[in-house]
């Protein structure tokens, strides 16, 4: 058995769904791990790890805006509001999604679908440098 | 210490929830495992693995309608809809719910509540073959 | 390569979330864990485990906003109110959040960010008695 971990320093472009698989792929196949579990942890409160579409692009386009529709910035009864207006609004969305993925790695790979990708949810407007914790646990 | 891994194929009748519990309980005790984690992932994008309420269908009805009316299909603004008025909305309900989870393993049986139950929901309104990858790590 | 367990009983006190994040620390350093996976599982479809911001209180006084004006007890539609108009709205809530979370151990201490705290969402009015499962997986 053999463990494995780093940490990804991921710079986000502001808001929205940024795609880190390949990010993620690459430093397993780096680790060589066959077989095993590989553990994703974003160690933020106003930003989520999501799996998402990753074929066509209008489909996080929309999970975009039912956010910016479900959770509006513009809504008057935030209290948590030091940071401006996207501060209340981030910690929502982060509540509603999530910052922490399980996913199995077979045959030196991770075992996504064919249409699944792994992404950075960015709640806050403004560009962020995100920390993603990766721990793989193999069975070899 | 063991490794357990096996697919499952689920086949789903269409949107709502639909009990997997006794399916995966049933590997669980083939295999032997009598004390680790037990993980589950879905390998899609447009349904959920959810743990719920098992004894009252009413809850889950519940469940259904709420995802009916907070991410409606009848909304117009949506742009992802190749496949049908049912192909945005899948995506944001999955995004909203999980789509791994991660089961303590005791005495050779899920950990689960007195009235925790595992779900796939199904967001897609036709029938649907999914497939939910279990791996099990015991500690034997 | 250790293995370590225990179910820690909490006690909510009605609606709202609660830090139980220095509880889960206590139990760890006790252990003597120094490196590898923590995981965390509420053995309750009424409740939720959140990791939320920890520093400034209306952040969290926002969350329970939200999660009251998304799913309103007052709203006539639900069927599932056996035990109450916080029966079918604890349900949704739960689903809508996360019930179980993995965080990665370093250092002898869990790795979570510096405003990142672990709290349940106690979703019901009525104080109750919630069980997290609690394991650790470590490396030495």
């Amino acid at each position: 058995m053999n463990w494995y971990k780093t940490n990804l320093e991921i710079s986000t472009h502001g808001k929205g769904l940024q795609d880190i698989t390949s990010i993620v792929r690459a430093q397993l196949r780096d680790w060589g791990a066959r077989e095993g579990m590989c553990f994703l942890f974003l160690q933020h409160t106003s930003a989520s790890l999501v799996l998402s579409e990753n074929w066509d692009p209008t489909a996080r386009a929309d999970l975009e805006t039912f956010m910016e529709r479900l959770v509006p910035e513009q809504d008057s009864w935030y209290t948590h509001d030091l940071e401006g207006p996207d501060d209340a609004t981030s910690h929502i969305r982060s509540m509603l999604t999530d910052t922490n993925l399980t996913i199995p790695v077979d045959d030196g790979d991770l075992s996504l679908g064919t249409w699944q990708g792994i992404y950075i949810f960015e709640h806050r407007s403004r560009p962020h440098h995100r920390r993603v914790l990766m721990r793989v646990l193999s069975m070899e």
